[in-house]
């Protein structure tokens, strides 16, 4: 037997790898290619200190248990045999079992489907060329063709051949007739027919969890294909910052993180062609919308100073890059266009989200949140727009909660107690056997333990209470939410006292900001007109939970829109049409920044904000 | 010692260099850096034909004589140890002598070092940009406050920022200023100080044999630095034909070929830059002209086309590339303009002829001609241009003359003959001992030959005559130009029957090829009101031996403009001024492309021009 090497045996995903002895079950799972279909989760970056890459070790040789994996995992999980992936080194062959909630997973993701409603003003351009055959008698290669006829037909002024197309393409013309397609002075595909294949064009979301791609016909508008996956990168962590900390360690982790999400984006154009039936060259524009940390690590900037104050871009203007420099699999010389972030935490996907809402159109003072990790916020009055950016932290994506997960099958995404909180109602996604908690679940959770008095309005669970029980050497109270019995991952689901503290501190930094911004503008609560509440979270989320528990500025329900993926809408209408491109660069130099840490007060507003208002009755 | 290796030592050049057993002598000086100094001249690109490639063999093992060896060298040199560096290949340790005629050697080149009468309009435009440093107050970093400096302050519509310099560049403003510069809608580079360096830019001549750079300062026009390098793709073969060989004889060849231009033109930047004392980062764009060849072999443009008929240019438009795509260094947007081809053998250098000399705005009839292997001949009347190429062959870079060499020291570069032929007056390039002849001193031997009686109409050496005799096996009559005695290069200095031929060839072709652009203009040769003369040969020709022997036109001599590097005035003008790049795209456009071997009674015209005119006195 090879002394050096040894081999893996990952299920449920039914794969094998081999690796070099020493290496931790996380980094044998990083070298497959697991992470479009069921990765392990890393959310710290595989540092030990989130406990979520629990796998169970069914038979083999491992690394001893590390503290953290003893501060990490129960008693009783460590009794049946469950290690982190991240600590425990391969010693020989070793055959393990990744748990449900530990899969990455292929997740439902909100993709709207519905058209965009906008005249096609595209970058890019076609024209029908008459080609005479070259030969000595006609010396006239393809392009000096096209380009007379570009000039003298079509009244182009000036003409450029992308280089690539100048490389790759037939140089003699056997006569008949090409479409060209011209973006800007310069053509970056062709055609040998006539009529040709549409000309289509792709958006991009790049969220740090979720990817999602549409397929749209350049001419017509129509939505051809959507598709989403998970952003690949989250196997060297959950969050932008452990992210950003991976990248900054080294040129190759760097690298690897810009290789692994432009493989990613690659996988999603091939999914979206193939659902489409359609060819990628005929793919020629991209517009990429995403938070400025994916954007700077797709495009290779310097990240160091999103990592640390002063928090800010290196490029906070439009980016226009051949697709090819950035390695996508597309036309010749087609064109990715990345939205301009606007701060280190306000990117290209706010002012996608503001231009796919029209928030910045709107008459009537509007507040518009982003949620996730970091949720970003814009009171728009008259078109004068004012934003900030909140550290809301993951709960809401599951993560940070002892038995959070994402909103994949058999995620508790609904809540109803009843009984003074003595029965408990829940829905599941996919209506399986419950496994975890997701955002929305966690919101009425809390929101409901509230309303029925089970918490206080610091968010302290009532240990008297039947389903309240300590738990752990710690002691630390917890609720009940499904005996194990009735639960698909083997072992109780409960709501931890550390749960709700999460969901304290983001409501507390979503209403503080929203506080901030408000006084920042002379505004009160009720003045506002309109909320805008977009993004998968927010879509899914019970609008009165987020009001139970003060998220929300308290406001009739009626004021309130959950518009979905307003940044891939967003992102979709800066494709279609360059007026609306235009319009978004012009959003985000209008769009005023406002560094809620370089506000004074704002400690003691997000302080208050702890605390849930009066409770309402359903 | 390694049996599967040999040392080769290199004199006088004083290099050794390691090969495998089995490589010849000429693949061993390829792989060493000698190209820009002095490597091996192998026109025929080591395939045995030309005998060009003649070296010494000291000492050392070596395969035996080949049957082209025998063919091709003399008994005596034969028995000097001459061998051919194609044909011998390495058995074990082996010391070689490069003779003087066999070196590449450092050209005297023709670059032409007078500023160019335009006002400067360059591509780039610099603008200063106040900066205030960034911080969590103020957080806009770099690229945001040009942006909206260079949108507010200097109406720029719409700014963009190449993708390099926001990967390069720190994000963080420290206050004070930056100077930016601009091209079209881009930002491009960056300098931290106020004033910054000049923009500067670079004017290639790029040539089969020389490639001449300009660094000229963008803003006041002034010429900085001007300096020639052999091509350095001249050790795969002398001539485009044989280049093109190689380079289609597999992938691998074709990128070797592209990246070592790409490097000679690395080494001329610094060059320049080093004569001129300034850094490369300030070299912000670059004008490239070049035959049809060198310009797609620089690009990576299909070539095979340009080696069979019809004989097209992939690429018969404009091309804009960033000059990093080319592997250029310079500054980190610059963009390198490479000007369009007319046809496969009428190049970019054609146009910035016909541009440098303003041949488009003559109001006078004008016939351009620049002389090389192919020589290009443009005819215009009124701003209308016929251009052809013909096949003159490389004798005028005395290529194909037995004793020819290039324009270099110790190169015979006039001859005078009297007393019937029996005196041979002659002059060398710096004043040395005669090595060989070159392009002009072949003209004027045979043009003087002709005027003595030596040869007749025909090209016939007089048999009869003291200084002619008849060597070699086959019995092939020569004139004795310098005997041993007084020749640099140890042996007799002759002008044989064929090398006359080679001069009638060339002659004919490019008489032949005026006739004919004469007659499809419906114009007579003494219509013909100026003729301009281009390129270096033609600068250096005594302009009598050219209408002695009936090469050009038979007019007065005050209607003849030699002009030196036109082509490289040319690319200057494009590089200075955007209305002058304008201009030579539009003559690209208007220049009528005549292919001669598609034209009836070619064939008759060019063998009636073999003979020479009637004799003139001088």
């Amino acid at each position: 037997m090879d002394r050096a090497y040894s081999t893996v045996d990952f299920e449920p995903v039914g794969r094998r790898v081999r690796v070099p002895a020493g290496q931790t079950i996380l980094e044998a799972a990083r070298g497959m290619d697991l992470f479009s279909g069921g990765g392990v989760v890393a959310p710290c970056g595989g540092k030990g200190l989130c406990g979520r890459c629990r796998v169970r070790v069914a038979e083999g040789n491992l690394s001893p248990l590390t503290e953290a994996e003893k501060r990490l995992l129960r008693e009783e999980e460590l009794a049946a045999g469950y290690r982190l992936a991240c600590q425990a080194a391969v010693q020989g062959p070793v055959k393990v079992e990744i748990p449900p909630e530990s899969l990455t997973g292929r997740q439902e993701l909100q993709v709207a489907g519905e058209d965009v409603a906008v005249v096609p003003e595209p970058a890019v351009k076609r024209f029908v060329i008459k080609l005479q055959p070259t030969n000595i008698n006609f010396p006239q290669p393809v392009w000096q063709q096209v380009e007379r006829a570009l000039m003298a037909d079509y009244g182009l002024p000036e003409v450029r051949v992308d280089l690539e197309l100048l490389r790759c393409e037939p140089v003699l013309a056997a006569g008949g007739a090409a479409t060209v397609t011209v973006r800007g002075r310069e053509a970056g595909n062709i055609f040998w027919s006539v009529p040709a294949p549409k000309p289509l064009g792709l958006a991009v979301d790049l969220g740090t969890t979720k990817v999602a791609g549409f397929l749209i016909d350049l001419a017509s508008g129509a939505l051809l294909a959507a598709e989403g996956i998970m952003n690949p990168q989250i196997a060297y962590g959950e969050d932008v910052m452990s992210r950003l900390a991976y990248a900054l360690e080294s040129r190759e982790n760097y690298r690897r993180m810009t290789r692994v999400i432009t493989d990613g984006l690659n996988r999603l154009l091939h999914d979206l062609a193939g659902k489409a039936g359609v060819f990628l060259q005929t793919v020629e524009e991209a517009v990429i919308v995403g938070n400025t940390a994916m954007h700077h690590l797709l495009l290779g900037l310097p990240v160091s100073q999103l990592a640390r104050a002063p928090y800010v871009p290196a490029a906070a203007v439009p980016v226009e890059v051949k697709a090819r420099e950035l390695g996508l699999d597309m036309a010749p010389g087609a064109v990715a266009y990345l939205m301009p972030p606007v701060a280190g935490f306000v990117g290209g996907d706010h002012v996608a989200m503001i231009l796919g809402s029209r928030i910045d159109e709107a008459k009537a003072v509007t507040l518009g949140l982003d949620i996730g990790t970091n949720t970003e916020i814009v009171l728009a009055r008259g078109g004068e727009m004012l934003s900030c950016s909140c550290a809301s932290g993951p709960a809401f994506e599951g993560a940070q909660i002892q038995q959070g997960m994402r909103a994949v099958d058999g995620a508790i995404s609904l809540v109803r107690l009843s009984d003074g909180g003595g029965r408990v109602h829940f829905e599941t996604i996919g209506g399986q056997p419950p496994l975890g908690i997701c955002g929305s679940g966690v919101l009425d959770a809390v929101a409901e333990l509230y309303r029925e008095g089970v918490i206080n309005d610091n968010g302290r669970l009532d240990r008297s209470h039947p389903r309240v029980r300590l738990a752990g050497e710690k002691k630390i109270a917890e609720y009940l939410l499904v005996p194990a019995e009735q639960s698909g991952a083997g072992h109780d689901l409960v709501l931890t006292q550390k749960d709700i503290g999460e969901i304290q501190l983001a409501k507390a930094a979503i209403a503080g900001g929203t506080k901030i911004l408000l006084r920042e503008a002379g505004l009160k609560e009720e003045d506002i007109e309109q909320v805008v509440v977009a993004g998968a979270f927010g879509t899914h989320l019970q609008l009165a939970s987020a009001l139970a528990i003060g998220m929300f500025p308290a406001l009739p329900p009626e004021r309130f829109r959950q518009v979905g993926n307003a940044a891939g809408t967003g992102a979709r209408l800066a494709l279609l049409s360059m007026p609306e491109r235009r319009r978004a660069e012009d959003v985000a130099r209008r769009v005023k920044y406002l560094e809620l840490t370089a506000v004074p007060g704002f400690g003691d507003t997000f302080m208050a904000e702890l605390r849930f208002p009066p409770p309402v009755t359903r």
